[in-house]
C-alpha cells in the first residue's frame, strides 16, 4: 500500500502504548513499547502502521521515506501547560531576582505577572502574535507537536478575548497544535488590589460568559474542551475563589484546570480532584494526603520543573510519591516570561530525570501520553498507535536513556506533524 | 578601509574590555564595554576596529556583512575545562545516579571514569577523532569558539599520547581553537588500583616525558603552554601525589592546573595559588579561607555549574564569596560523559546566573575574557578589542540580559571564528 511518508530503520521505536486505553499511572509509567530497527508509516495525517522496518516495508511504500538509522523515534512532545502567547519580557526582574527578591516580592512591587499584563494590553492582536510566533517556532524545533495555550494576561474581558483570538489564529496558521484555556484568573489586576472579589465577580458574571462558541470553532477539530484555569495560590485566588471560578466554568461546560502548591499549599490539588479537573498542575508543595489522591482519580498531576528550575529553587514536585500514589504524572514546560521562558521539552526531561528522580523512559511517557491526557488530547496523539495523530519525532540520539543524560542542546533532528515533514 | 568582515548594527556589542591589560577581577566583573548601534570590523582574522556602527562605516567596509540589528554581538565563548574527546557513552550509569547511587559509588563499582577509560583506550585514533567531533560542532554552533580538551581516558602511555593526537589533529581540522591539557592523573586506573603511588610513578616518570614537544606542535599558533592537570580529590589522588605530579610537569615547563573540591576539600586550591597554576576549577566545597586566597593571586577560580546540575545536586561554587574576596571567576562547561553531556555555554552561563547568583552581564565576562585567562589566552581572545582573534557571536537576543534569563534553547545565529563566518 502507498503510505505518505515512511520513517523507518529507527534503533528504537517508542510506541507509547496506553494502558487500558489511557494513560501509563502510577510505577507503571515508563511502558515505551519499543521496538528495534522499527518503522512508521503515516497515510492522510495518521499513523497507518507501525512495526519492525522489514514488516512495515512488506506492505507499505511512501513517496518520503526519512531514514532514522542509529536515532530514537517517538511521538511528538506534548507540553499541556504553557503561557507562551504574552508581550514585552521581564529580564529586569531576572536581575532582580538574581539579586535576591522572592516572585512575591516582585509581583508586590506592581512586577511580576503585572508588568507582562501591562504590556499584552498595551499590544494590538497582530503584534501579540508576532512576538509569540518565533517561541511556537522554538518549540516546534525542540519536538512540541501540541501545546496548551492559557490566557490570563489581559485581565479584562476584551483582553482576554484578544488572547483567545492570538491563540486561535496561531492555530490556524502554525503547524503546533494550539489547545486554549481560559485563565482570567491569573492574577488580580492593578485596579481591582483592594477588591478581589470583585476581580472574581467579573470572571464569573463577565469574562466566561464572553467567550463565545463562534471563537473556538479554529479549534473544533480537536476532540478536547476549551479549559478554564484558575492561580489558586499565596498571593493569587484563594480556594473558595478558585472554587467559585471553576464552579460557573463547569456550568458553561468547560474543561478545568488548576495552579496549585507552586508556593504555597491552599487546598487546590483536592479541590481539583474534587471537581474532575483534566490536571492539576505545579505540585511543588502539595502535601502528602493530597498527593495520595491522585491514586484514585483521572485528574493529572502535571509538574512542571522548570519553573523551580527558572527561579533558582531545589524544590521540586514530589514525583516519586506521585507514583507511589498510583497517579498519572505528565511534565510541562511553563514557557512564560516570569519564572520560566524556556521552550524545551528535552530540556524539561533533563531536569525531571535529575530533580523529579524519574527515568529518561518515565519521563518520555510523562511529556507524551500522559499530557496529552492532561489537555483532553489522550486518544489523539502522545502515542505512535495506528489511527492516531503522525505527530513523530526523529531524535539524533542512540537510545531513549540519552535524552535525559545530555542536557543543554538540541537532540531533535527531524519534526513530522500531522504526516508532514515540518522541520 | 576594506576590511574581510563586517558585523554591524549590534543592538547590543559587548566589547569586554580587559581591565589593567587583565581580566576582571572581584566584584568589578562583569564590565561589558556596551556599545549600541555597535559594529566591528574583522581584518586577516584579527579585530582591527569596534565603536558605533556610523563610525566604522565612515572608516570601514567589507564584501561579506552580517547585519546584527536587534541582537547582542559579543566574543566567541572560551571552554576553559572540558573532557570533550572520549569514547563511549555512560548513559547507564546515568540511570544508577537516578536510583540514587553516588558517584563515588559508581566509580568503586568500576563504573565512572573508568568505564569510559575502557572505551577510549579500545578505540582507535580514527575512531575517537569520529567521535568527538560532533560534541564540538555543538560546542561551535553554541558559540564556543576556543576550548580547552584534557586528556585523562587513556592512563596509559601510549594511551594519553593517542588522545594528545586526537586533541591535535582536531586542531588542525576543526575551526574551534583546541587548548592541550595532559591529564594522565584524572583516576587511578583498575591495574594500579592497590598501588596508587605506583601510578603516580608512572604520570611522573613515563607520561610526562614522553611528551614531545613535536606533538605540541599543531598547537604552537597559540600563545598558550601545554597544560598538565591533576584531579586532587576523594576518590582521585591525594594532596601529596597531586603536589609530586604537578612539580614535575612544572619541571618541564608545563602550565598547571587542578580539579579541586568537587567532593571534598583536601588543600587543591591552595596548591593552585602556591604553584601560581593558571586555573582551580571545580571548587564546589572550597572552604572560606582558601576562596580567600584567590583575591591575592592570578589563579583563575573556574566553577563548572553544570557538573552539580548534571549530578543532580544543589550546592554549587560560592561564587560570591570569590568575587568578594577579589578572586578571578572563569566559567566552563566541564564536558564530559559522567557527569555533564553538556556543549553550551548559553546554558552554562544561565545555571551560573541561577545558581551562582551572578548577573548575565557577569557570567558572560566569566565566559569569554576570565575564561580566556584561564587557558593562557586571556591576551588573544575573549575580547573584541582591537587586534584580538577576530571570534564574534551574533546572539538573537535584545540584550545581555536575556542571555541568563531565557534557557534551554540555542541563542546564537551566527558565529564568526577568525574572522570567518562558520555558522
Amino acid at each position: 500500500m502507498k503510505a505518505d511518508l515512511l520513517v523507518h530503520s529507527a534503533a528504537q521505536l517508542c510506541v507509547i502504548p496506553p494502558h487500558d486505553d489511557g494513560p501509563q499511572r502510577g510505577r507503571s509509567l515508563g511502558d515505551l513499547g519499543l521496538i528495534e530497527d522499527g518503522a512508521v508509516a503515516c497515510v492522510d495525517g495518521r499513523i497507518a502502521a507501525v512495526g519492525p522496518t522489514a514488516e512495515i516495508r512488506a506492505d507499505w511504500w511512501a513517496a518520503v521515506e526519512i531514514d532514522a538509522a542509529g536515532c530514537v523515534v517517538c511521538p511528538g512532545f506534548v507540553d499541556p501547560h504553557t503561557h507562551v502567547v504574552w508581550a514585552g519580557d521581564r529580564a529586569d526582574e531576572f536581575a532582580l531576582r538574581i539579586g535576591g527578591a522572592t516572585y512575591q516580592e516582585i509581583m508586590a512591587r506592581g512586577g511580576g505577572i503585572m508588568s507582562t499584563v501591562r504590556a499584552t494590553r498595551a499590544a494590538s492582536p497582530t503584534q501579540l502574535l508576532a512576538a509569540s510566533r518565533p517561541r511556537l517556532e522554538r518549540m516546534l524545533a525542540h519536538g512540541t507537536t501540541t501545546v496548551e495555550v492559557k490566557t490570563g494576561y489581559g485581565l479584562t474581558v476584551a483582553d482576554e478575548l484578544k488572547m483567545l483570538q492570538v491563540i486561535a489564529a496561531l492555530e490556524m496558521s502554525h503547524p503546533i497544535s494550539l489547545v486554549p484555556t481560559f485563565l482570567g484568573a491569573h492574577a488580580i489586576p492593578a485596579e481591582y488590589q483592594g477588591d478581589p472579589d470583585g476581580y472574581v465577580d467579573l470572571v464569573v458574571q463577565e469574562m466566561l460568559p464572553a467567550i463565545d462558541a463562534h471563537e473556538m470553532r479554529p479549534f473544533a477539530h480537536l476532540p478536547t474542551p476549551l479549559y478554564c484555569d484558575v492561580f489558586c495560590d499565596q498571593g493569587a485566588f484563594t480556594l473558595e475563589q478558585s472554587r467559585r471560578i471553576l464552579e460557573a466554568a463547569r456550568g458553561l461546560g468547560l474543561g478545568l484546570k488548576i495552579h496549585a502548591d507552586e508556593f504555597a499549599n491552599l487546598g487546590g490539588a483536592a479541590l481539583a480532584i474534587e471537581w474532575g479537573a483534566a490536571s492539576a498542575d505545579h505540585l511543588v508543595c502539595t502535601p502528602a494526603e493530597e498527593i495520595q489522591q491522585f491514586g484514585s482519580c483521572d485528574t493529572v498531576a502535571v509538574s512542571l520543573p522548570a519553573t523551580p528550575f527558572g527561579l533558582g529553587h531545589c524544590t521540586y514536585s514530589p514525583a516519586g510519591a506521585i507514583l507511589d500514589a498510583g497517579g498519572i504524572l505528565a511534565l510541562a514546560s511553563d514557557c512564560n516570561p516570569g519564572t520560566a521562558w524556556c521552550e524545551s521539552m528535552p530540556f524539561v526531561i533533563a531536569l525531571a530525570c535529575r530533580y523529579l528522580r524519574i527515568t529518561p523512559a518515565q519521563a518520555l511517557v510523562a511529556a507524551t501520553l500522559n499530557s496529552a491526557h492532561a489537555v483532553g488530547l489522550g486518544n489523539e496523539v502522545g502515542s505512535l498507535q495506528e489511527g492516531r495523530a503522525a505527530d513523530v519525532l526523529v531524535v539524533d540520539l542512540p537510545s531513549v536513556e540519552h535524552l535525559g543524560y545530555r542536557f543543554g542542546t538540541r537532540p531533535v533532528k527531524r519534526v513530522v506533524k500531522g504526516g508532514r515533514v515540518v522541520v
